[in-house]
């Protein structure tokens, strides 16, 4: 595998305001860069798209460093170290060739036939995460009504099925009726609640006539303040994502009166805590997905110039399943290449 | 112990709106009731006054029943059974007699030297309300910085101080420098916040430098803004009063990214939910009482008819302890009445 002399990759052009444009971005031919001591060049095959990306355009992420315009945007991969051919993940940034530090590369781990993306989606950051709302603060019983916001996305994807497989009656609120159809026809929701529909709110009545005993929030404020209003004593919220503050387009407030009469309990959930849960999630979660008890969900997008759009379709809730971006085909495997 | 034949009691004469005035009660000379069947005549002798009875008034508490115009004011009470003597805790109202079920009373059970008002502060609901959020909820380790709101209140002043016992630096936040003063002097807090003062956050952040550890919330919206803007990674916040809603004055809110900021968990408290914490809260904090190691505060009022203006400085925080009225003098010890 010989890298080519140069590669593109993608800046920011400004920093977003509100919900990021195509144009906050702009793609750039540079040489490929070269790989300083300790460190090692691979090749960008899949790259993650993720919601904390926005909050690092605007220095507001917690666990990653500030992006400037004219810096490269950072990223998770499935990439492929270009001397040995072996399959890392990577924090490759938008670019089709990455130098990283070796020690910073952990091997792509999916159980046999699994897809390679697997591991940036249910058996990734976005897994984890699902895997610590359920097992560690939802902890839903069977019987439990468990209700999940943005449903048909990376993480709310593996939420609800995980939830379902603990017993639970599992909700989706997603946007729009395709969504609503894909998380009850391919993630096995119950039932699903358009959040664009004026009734929404009695549709989610309708849908959790006992009340609501968990819920993973990852939507709007407005989808928060609806699914407190139905909490059945004793209930269980997990903020997970808040893509109000993420696009700096307002502000989420939590009413305080439903969480008293519900005696609730609200959770702020940052994955960067549950780091501990990992080894048992890979084992757990892997053997579901390799068994095809938890089905995978993929939002795909070709090349890397198509990174800006698919963002600003994440960052809209537009996304059905993870967030991908092929940036290079996988290789043919070896005894076809060369019979 | 012979009755008279009239007795005052103490009805809503108008509901309230916002912080109740005196004038939204009234004082009635009416006939003393007559027992039914299964009921015995109390006597009234140390009234509690609770911020739960404004919600009564207005129909929106969780555990009682709605009052209405005309009815009588619902309250408990440390009670003297006529016909025995038997010093009793009872749902007497605001009342000097009162015809309740034999099957509603429990004795008053205070340890040796303790008075029995504890029964209604300290050793009642407030206090096992307060047990409960600290043992259950906040659960502070030693080093913790523990804040109380409402702190030299009846739930927050013996919060402040079993949070103090369990090993934390606790701090006070209390309305005006009087409260302040004896948050620290009487109550043991470490350091005290006053809320009217203009720059309190600031007072807050010196008072607390590592953060806020574990919150007690029982005041205005605001002061739960300021103080989950403090909060420390995995900081607890328990939401036990929301005067705003009581009073009907405004609608607390919490910003949902303080709570994922901090990682934080916030409970709603309820004291009804915890009634098996009773057993070991008696014991427990009777012997602290009892020790000297726990220390009781009153807001002491004289008189059913001082009730109103003392519920009014209840509901606007302005009491130093737990609120007592005190309907009828305490008997003298037998011995010294027949020498």
């Amino acid at each position: 595998m010989t890298p080519p002399a140069t590669h593109t990759r993608i800046v920011l052009a400004r920093r977003p305001r509100g919900v990021p444009e195509e144009d906050d971005f702009r793609a750039e031919k540079t040489a490929i860069p070269a790989p300083g001591p300790g460190e090692v060049l691979v090749r960008t095959v899949h790259l993650s798209l993720d919601p904390y990306v926005r909050g690092t355009l605007t220095g507001r992420d917690l666990g990653h460093a500030p992006v400037a315009p004219g810096d490269l945007v950072p990223g998770r991969a499935v990439a492929q170290v270009v001397d040995t051919g072996a399959w890392v993940l990577a924090e490759t940034g938008w670019q089709e060739y990455a130098a990283v530090p070796a020690s910073s590369l952990r091997p792509v781990e999916v159980p046999p036939g699994v897809p390679r993306t697997a591991a940036l989606g249910a058996l990734g950051m976005p897994g984890l995460t699902a895997y610590a709302a359920v097992t560690r603060l939802l902890r839903p019983e069977p019987g439990d009504t468990v209700v999940v916001s943005a449903a048909a996305g990376a993480v709310g994807g593996t939420a609800g099925q995980l939830a379902a497989l603990a017993g639970a009656r599992t909700v989706a609120i997603a946007g729009g009726p395709d969504k609503c159809r894909v998380a009850v026809e391919r993630l096995g929701y119950a039932a699903a609640v358009d959040r664009h529909a004026p009734d929404w709110t009695e549709a989610l009545a309708d849908a959790c006539p006992d009340g609501v005993d968990g819920y993973l929030h990852m939507a709007g404020g407005a989808v928060l303040e609806g699914v407190l209003d139905r909490l059945a004593p004793g209930g269980r919220v997990v903020l997970c994502g808040l893509p109000d503050h993420a696009n700096e387009t307002g502000h989420t407030v939590l009413p305080a009166g439903a969480v008293m009469r519900a005696r609730a309990t609200v959770h702020g959930l940052v994955v960067y805590d549950h780091q501990d849960l990992a080894p048992r999630f890979a084992e757990r979660v892997g053997r579901l997905v390799a068994e095809g008890r938890l089905r995978l969900l993929e939002d795909a997008h070709e090349g890397l110039t198509s990174a800006p759009a698919a963002f600003r379709r994440l960052m809209t809730g537009a996304n059905v399943g993870k967030s991908i971006v092929h940036v290079a085909p996988e290789p043919a495997p070896r005894r076809r290449r060369r019979p």
